[in-house]
């Protein structure tokens, strides 16, 4: 089989060098440009120490041309790059998946409120492709431009969706209280994220909104009728890697007599051919580090009551960025899902 | 001022070397005797160098008598140790201030379901103040024996208090998501708490029941006329001290109209007299190492919709354990209620 | 080609379980037998969630004979079980990596004195080979049995090879002063590696003596027909895995006119070959996590004067424990040298 | 006794903070003004919250001239600055505490090698007093301009110091393989320093030349009449605050004859009277947690052959930083010398 090649635009951040690792030794790619404007020229295993002797591209300039010969390009950027750059790549036929926030809100009204920012092109936005495989598979196959979703609302939709599906819960009555590691914040230079800031001690952040609600709620809202309402509490977490849910839901009077094996069946039925959702056995307690470095998403089922609690782990950069971005490529052009992002979870 | 002796039992542990750093520079007290039966005769500062040069004393066997030359005996030991041990100090007229669970629990079947142990003393017991100044200060400032309230416990009360007390919210829907350092799993050699099992990764425990439930239950239905029902979800966060309580509770119909100042105003005068709570203002996201080594205890409210989250944060091991348990001897013995425990944070 | 059967006896501890992580996917082999006398019967999956859905194996009984059913064991055991199991199967023609002690050091009496233990098979112990292919390839080729090198080993003797091989330091003052990650120490429960014990916090161990010693001595040795003399300072760094050793050697006076490029030169022409031993440009400072979970050892030169300063990092676990273990079985059976470990480090 | 007024320039870095922390309950002082030209009119805890309730100060402006109300003035700032500012408040009478490195070095010609930056006030300078109490006390009791030693300097001086100016160990074989907590690199946005980045890793840095090598020379080669050499390796740890230095030194031909004993007492009693100063036993290996948030500094000796090897360990913002200051102040105006700065370390 020939392979496809990679662009990547915004390489120098944490979902860019995750790219990079995946796909350095992905069997169908070759990693062919990486563009960086401030630092061109410059190899990317001088930046990345890690990559030294499997990467050999340097950083290139965006104006250059180069991202034009390649047959998929990722952008790793903060919003509004993407929505520049796009179209211009979609009209030569290179298809797009976006790591930010530029095409996964349907709805620009509510992009403009939340990042600040008139969306450019709201007509390439309509055939964008919200890319969680688990639920939208086949859009993903069919997609040209890819809108891969954020981290938490990854954990939060794999998490809700077999409750709201079946119409099982309320609703209006959601609360997702999230944890994400610090490397959730991107590499930045800033003072919150420093070591001697952040580690050691643990806050919330963002309670009063965050851009990730309106994301989710806009995905929850397909899978029922009923009006959705999530309260979202994300917290920072001194660890580098990793992303903790803990959902909770409330059956709906005529799901109250479910037993929690019939729950759990349902939970296992879901996702029972994904490669990768792993629900664990009722009552477990997943820990982040079982999804370290993996593109493994997994999650249990506790119940109190007519409350039910999920709780789901990932690594924030692999199955909640960098690796599911690959697992739709894969999709995209019919490699095999698990094609280059297939490695263990590190542990310890 | 003549200075009160002091006796500790389990001075081993995480709770007992937190004591011997708050009293060691107390200015009223005088550390008399630390009990280990394992390492008597072994210098304090052998097994904990930072207290080199600052604690001379040697660890006491129990059986020696020297508990009963104390005016008052902390135990900072598993549970059923002061259970075994109190009565015979109390006839003798020593104050007893337990830091373990076994007078925390009015209702001994409550007790024995979840410690798994017949409770030897529920005589002694009903005498049994606990130990949450902040609600409870007269009856410890008569007090002949403490059950120093749990750490979770600690930040689920005060939190709740204000809301409850004033019948604002639901009782019977009530959820703590609550994130603990791992100290808080104490000084025990266990494989689930080396650094390298616990550290750059969390989970949650104890989903499906937690002793520290029944505990908070009792005290919130102290509260309110309401029948009380909790959720209550602990996570272990890889950091040493600090704990995070998210509390979420919904505002019965008839406080709905309540603003979000009414209900900041709320708390802010339920505590303003109180040293060691700290009402952030509106909106606040407390960092636990805000309070690192101190006694201080710092909350924060939010609000979505009908819905108000408080955020509470505190050193699980002073003012969640040793630090309490020193300002309940304060107010025992009619010392100023800081002394000794005023330190500042340390930050960073 | 066929795949080979494995087995490890030992599967509980961190070199096991990183064992399984590479073998699991290595190309030519197939995971046959885990042993644990302990927890026989028990999924390895169920002890180890990250393997859930790799790994498929239960723990058997080593009593079960079932080792003998296989190709080549692993020992990721404490050091004196290899040695009363090894023989045994070396007879049925079955090869053995031993990632403990007993078959590193040829001189039994060193042996005795620094492992408290008689040596029960020195004459099986005659024929194994010192597991370090970088410096022993040919014989690691032939070998039935191999004695894995301890993880400080290998950093100091990469570091200091070049040097001692031609001569040009003072061999009878060696400093390795070197820091270890903490899962170094195993997955025992024992206090002094609690999370909050050894988290925000370092200090030196074995300063007066440790293990690590004479073996590199008894390898350095080989090196050089100087008499060998070398203080080595371990520490212990609150990291999960990462191998930091910094090394001075002292030019002879015959070696201090080479120019720092001629020595750079020396050391990349040593390893130009090699995959897994990345001399990167005079004067950098490489990191522990630019190895983190992967083969690679990184080194960089430094200079003072007459002092050389060889800085060498590696993943205690990979290149230190069960990734030399497996690259030392590709050697013995033929296969790639870097297959199944040419995984990239995980940044960040 | 009246207390005296502090006025603190630079007020928003780790160590300006650990002033205040430090300050806030020192008996004898009342702190006056904090300046930042940035903040002005922000109140510091809310900057600081764990200052909430205990700091009522705001940042002031520093053209406002309130700096001129104090009796003391600390510099917590970059170099530059106090050389820029001290002059004028000398001429006032006002006494200045520099914790930058503006007074530290007297040759001038070395300072404006290593700091890029013409030394602006020599004969000031001049009339600096290097603030290493131990070693300088009284000096330090007539100063009115301290230089406030650097972190590392701190400790390599008092481990050293002993065996130099006793003359018992080669000068210009000295090798100092030191590791500090992240806090000393302070609380600038930098990538280096994300949690992300430096977190579960560690590194060398600055091993071609730093600038705490000219400070510690210049005062090691006060306490020999032998030529001082000094190697000196810095490396960054992944904890907030604690530094250990590793110190090796070769014994004299003529002090090769002592006992282990005669090293021991020979330190012991050189720290006898010492507050600050704690030599542990022959063969400790003290923990920097063991010094933690307090402004003890602890050291151990260990002996291979010849080699006498030294671990030293502090807290860098304390001991090696804000707390020494406190100490100097506390000599500098005749209060007892632990005044405010006699807390616990913090542990676990």
């Amino acid at each position: 089989m020939q392979k496809i090649k990679i662009g990547i635009v915004g390489g120098t951040g944490y979902t860019g060098v995750e790219l990079l690792r995946l796909l350095a030794h992905h069997p169908h790619v070759e990693l062919h440009a990486i563009t960086s404007r401030t630092e061109a020229g410059v190899p990317v295993a001088q930046m990345f120490p890690s990559l030294r002797g499997a990467v050999d591209l340097k950083f290139s300039d965006p104006a250059s041309g180069i991202l034009e010969e390649c047959d998929v390009v990722f952008f790793a950027t903060p919003h509004g790059v993407a929505m520049a750059q796009a179209p211009a790549l979609l009209n030569k036929g290179i298809r797009v998946i976006d790591l930010g926030a530029d095409f996964r809100l349907q709805d620009t009204a509510v992009f403009e409120k939340w990042y600040k920012l008139p969306h450019s092109c709201a007509d390439v936005l309509k055939s964008a492709v919200y890319g969680l495989p688990e639920l939208n598979r086949e859009a993903v196959r069919q997609a040209k431009l890819i809108g891969n979703p954020g981290c938490y609302p990854t954990t939060m939709q794999l998490g809700f969706y077999p409750l709201l599906k079946n119409n099982l819960v309320d609703a209006s009555a959601l609360i997702a209280d999230c944890k994400s590691g610090v490397s959730g914040a991107g590499r930045k230079a800033e003072v919150a994220t420093l070591f001697s800031e952040s580690s050691d001690s643990m806050k919330a952040y963002g309670v009063s909104g965050h851009r990730h609600t309106p994301e989710t709620v806009e995905q929850l809202s397909k899978m029922t009728t009923q009006a959705v309402h999530l309260i979202f509490t994300p917290h920072l977490i001194p660890m580098i890697r990793g992303m903790h849910s803990t959902l909770y839901a409330k059956l709906l009077p005529e799901a109250q007599s479910m037993s929690n094996e019939d729950l759990q069946q349902l939970f296992e039925m879901t996702y029972a051919s994904e490669p990768f959702v792993d629900v664990m056995p009722f009552g477990s307690h997943p820990e982040t580090r079982s999804t370290r470095a993996s593109n493994m998403l997994r999650m249990a089922l506790h119940r109190h009551g007519d409350t039910v609690i999920v709780l789901v782990v990932q690594d924030n950069l692999v199955k909640g960025a960098a690796g599911q971005a690959v697992q739709n490529m894969n999709v995209m052009f019919g490699f095999a899902e698990t094609a280059g992002i297939d490695m263990l979870p590190v542990m310890p």
